[in-house]
């Protein structure tokens, strides 16, 4: 395969962010993936992760951990705040206060170290759970911050951030991923997965990625726990 | 003291984060620090970091913990690369990838759980090191940035990032520092310094810090290391 270079794709053991390294990868990226362990209480997608680095061929996986947890704040990183399985209007309690600001700043020292041209993050506008820093205009701010934020920019050679999925529907992502052999199976949406991957097929992330599939017209490969 | 609202204080232990605590401080907010413990092998600023949150009056003082040591790729952070000890053209091996860009990152997350009006950071494009990430066209895209990536910001409750020493020459930043109570004894700034606080003299930080002291025309506080 010839390559397009180095890029850093954020993985997060997701649906998403799996297919955003399947593109990456066709495109003929060296692909060095990084997740973030920032205390979140579905760890199964962490242990996804890794597993999908080395099944779609990343050239190196890492992980940092971030000690945001302790910020509270979030339905993801603090359990005395519960998950909803309802659809509510807003923003939701899962959201995590910054977090993709966060993520895209690790990522930006990591293409910077590695010497990438570009960052892939999976982020999308579409069927989302209303998050703001998933939108197309915070990714357009962040390109501009990098592009004043790194030696490498300052020597004119910029790092972009790639958002391949971020105007695509659910179904086209999932469409996409088989083609390029992702096995979804393997990724973890569920945002209180238990510890072996299971999900629980009643919060968002679940009811979006139940829908996905239904819309591509596929089976649904997720595990989903018993209900007590 | 009227409050002007709470402030996060990113506060590193050095001079300039301390007189950025003293100024916001002054300028009636209830300031909340904001320590990063990112593998610097100059451990003395995390402790001085918090002895400064409490001498000038903090309302809390916290350290995360990030692992973007194992990035490698800058004398702070990598042993195996030296601290230089005279002055060099460019971009300094000192240079920490995206490091302000993180920094201020987790600054945000945190003034969103605290519902913080504000960001205070010492960043200064006078006396400073030539790192991309401290000037004035950086912090104004992370202020873009800012603006779309919240909860906040998306409700119209702006987190603003507050700069007040970018244009100020180091001169200034301890005449300004010094009228409001701050120790610069207990400030640690070398890059190099010792587990108890002690400088070496001779890395930019040190040189720029003697400096400073020199041009304000008042003894230079620091505790220097016996030189081998």
């Amino acid at each position: 395969m010839t390559t397009a270079g180095r890029a850093v794709v954020l993985l997060s053991g997701g649906m998403d962010s799996a297919t955003c390294l399947a593109l990456a990868r066709a495109g003929g990226h060296e692909c060095h993936t990084l997740a973030i362990d920032y205390g979140q209480r579905h760890r199964a997608e962490l242990a996804a992760a890794a597993a999908l680095a080395a099944a779609l061929g990343a050239a190196s996986h890492r992980v940092v951990a971030i000690g945001i947890g302790t910020f509270g704040g979030s339905a993801l990183t603090d359990v005395r705040v519960a998950v909803p399985e309802a659809p509510s209007p807003g923003i939701p309690v899962t959201y995590v206060p910054a977090r993709n600001t966060v993520f895209l700043a690790l990522a930006l020292g990591l293409a910077e170290v590695l010497d990438a041209d570009a960052i892939y993050a999976g982020m999308n506008a579409v069927d989302y759970s209303g998050y703001p820093d998933c939108r197309p205009e915070f990714a357009a701010a962040f390109q501009r911050l990098a592009d004043l934020a790194t030696r490498r920019a300052v020597e004119g050679r910029r790092i972009v951030l790639e958002t391949p999925l971020m105007r695509l529907d659910k179904a086209s992502i999932i469409r996409q991923g088989l083609a390029l052999g992702v096995d979804y199976a393997a990724t973890v949406s569920c945002y209180q997965a238990t510890v072996d991957g299971a999900a629980c097929g009643a919060c968002d992330a679940c009811r979006l990625r139940a829908a996905g599939f239904a819309a591509a017209g596929v089976d649904d490969p997720t595990r989903y726990a018993p209900r007590s």
